[in-house]
């Protein structure tokens, strides 16, 4: 669309409450910044700025959200994006399509995304119908890490290590977190196999189930699929795997997010993935608030791996650094208000 | 966004049950075809091609769905688009914005749409928040012409004669209908004067109670609006301006409207709105099936008028046939198959 022959990006936004787990996730101050974030990441992919959420989401220690950088390629390529709803807890002014995912409960409760089958189906025969040739795949909701890992487990996956958006990767309290879904939950780790559906109802969310249905039909009916991201849309295509379909797609990530994840190549490969890495430079001096990401937090999400695959293949991966600025000072001043003038 | 300059188009896209009275509307040739032809348009715009609507609107008599044009305008000029739930009645691919509408139902019940106060507030704040500083808005809702007549005689502006997506305009049986409304609503003629919210609730439908909250919160917040479209458009217009929001506005519509409804101009300037009227040039000898648009059908709808608006703006109207019959003959290849191969 567009005069550009980008790719159109999906983004499955939504939650889980396992997010507000203490020390879990690092995408929003408080629990209501959470239950806001993915809402207002969609609003910043498809406005340019938030619109019914109430603030730009950042990180407790000030990383603005990556759904910044996937806005400013957007603005450099001219991409279409459609944003699906996996489980959003807030109205968005995002226009999203709805597949009958609902908010996701807290994985340590014993069922707790009632609606993933249906939305696996729904979401499945969505992607079928899309007229794209190639679509990028990204997901925003906090507390995501550890609903992946669980997932991961429920289908006998296990041995990936998940990333985290916090600097230090709390992978103890998540391993907790996932112990105790086990043990209230029907299943046992690896009893999901082959039943995709069932792990995500039992120890996931809403996005997983979402946009691995979503793959898995755009997979079938021959639309090409980055998945761009980093361990959550791991999880996405071992749920697709596991779902029965075989057809090659490519992840598409961060240099950040490769860092934190040391057998990311194999994993990708086990799940007949190619693997796409994109260094934004975000450690240059000149990028100011941008360094949090290369501090490693915030190193994926809201699509970000994909977009700087889009932009990289356009050669145009230098100008990411000045038009995510540009994007962070429109969304900061106008938070600030028109009265601010200084 | 995109690269281009062009405004936002907001497609607000809904249902009333007033489309099934026989002889109303053109939009689909059976009730399920009425259900599923404004999130079919919805699709059109946003993906260029159905997606979960089982088939391209067309009328009883073979006119294609005005969506096409924006749709084909929208591939010219690369503006983004938006689309708002004015109360559909079927899932529709196209991601969509909610501000609770729901379906409305035939004006000849006592209150057909109860959601219209809450869609006009939600609409109104929605409109309010949008970031962008000019919008182009649309509707989609069969059927919407006899609602938007007896919303336009609620508010006591009933001299403008509204117009019709059939050839002959059915003009006695719209009245007859609207007379029926008010026998059985709680309103008179002219009692809903400022108080366009109950206009709505008693004898509108659930797209213009978004549309008119949409358009008064954006212009009430600095944004300008061009409203792309015809009769429904001007009683967006007078709702608007019913609920005490005076800044100028814009009716972009086509030539084949404008020749439908003498009184245009006056109408429009009543309502402090400029008028802009394009003509696609769709009597020329080489634009095949468009010529239905020329003949009287579908006159208007999806924004038609307000993309052909910006295509004047940027140039290129003359692209606008060549466009369009790409775009119908992808989508109708489309609906045929892929085994069809001759």
């Amino acid at each position: 669309m567009s005069g550009s022959d980008s790719p159109r990006v999906v983004l499955v936004a939504g939650t889980t409450r396992t997010a507000e787990i203490d020390g879990i996730s690092a995408a929003g101050a408080s629990r209501e910044a959470l239950l806001h974030t993915p809402g207002a990441d969609a609003e910043l992919l498809t406005h340019g700025d938030v619109v019914r959420a109430p603030a730009v989401p950042v990180s407790p220690t000030g990383c603005p959200t990556p759904a910044l950088v996937t806005r400013a390629v957007r603005e450099l390529l001219g991409f279409d994006a459609a944003v699906v709803d996996g489980g959003l807890a807030r109205p968005t002014g995002a226009p999203t399509v709805s597949v009958g995912a609902r908010p996701g409960r807290d994985i340590r409760e014993a069922d707790p995304v009632q609606t993933a089958p249906g939305a696996f189906t729904a979401g499945r025969e969505f992607g079928r119908a899309l007229p794209d040739d190639r679509i990028v795949v990204g997901e925003t909701v906090p507390g995501g890490t550890t609903t992946a890992m669980a997932v991961l487990r429920a289908l006998g996956e296990d041995e990936i290590r998940t990333s985290s958006s916090l600097p230090e990767n709390p992978l103890d309290l998540k391993r907790e977190v996932v112990s105790e879904a086990f043990a209230t939950s029907e299943i046992e780790p690896g009893q999901a196999a082959h039943t995709p559906e069932l792990a995500v109802r039992f120890v996931g969310d809403p996005v997983l189930a979402v946009a691995s249905g979503l793959v898995a039909g755009a997979l079938e009916s021959g639309t090409d699929v980055v998945l761009g991201g980093g361990t959550q849309m791991l999880a996405v295509a071992a749920l697709v795997r596991h779902a029965g379909v075989p057809r090659p797609a490519t992840l598409a990530t961060t240099s950040y997010l490769a860092s934190d994840v040391p057998n990311l190549d194999s994993a990708a490969a086990s799940f007949d993935l190619d693997l796409t890495v994109s260094d934004p430079g975000f450690e240059a001096p000149e990028v100011g608030p941008l360094s949090a990401f290369a501090d490693g937090v915030g190193k994926e999400g809201a699509g970000m791996g994909g977009a700087l695959a889009l932009a990289g293949e356009a050669g145009r991966l230098d100008e990411v650094t000045p038009a995510t600025l540009d994007v962070l000072d429109r969304v900061t001043d106008r938070e600030q208000g028109p009265e601010r003038s200084d």
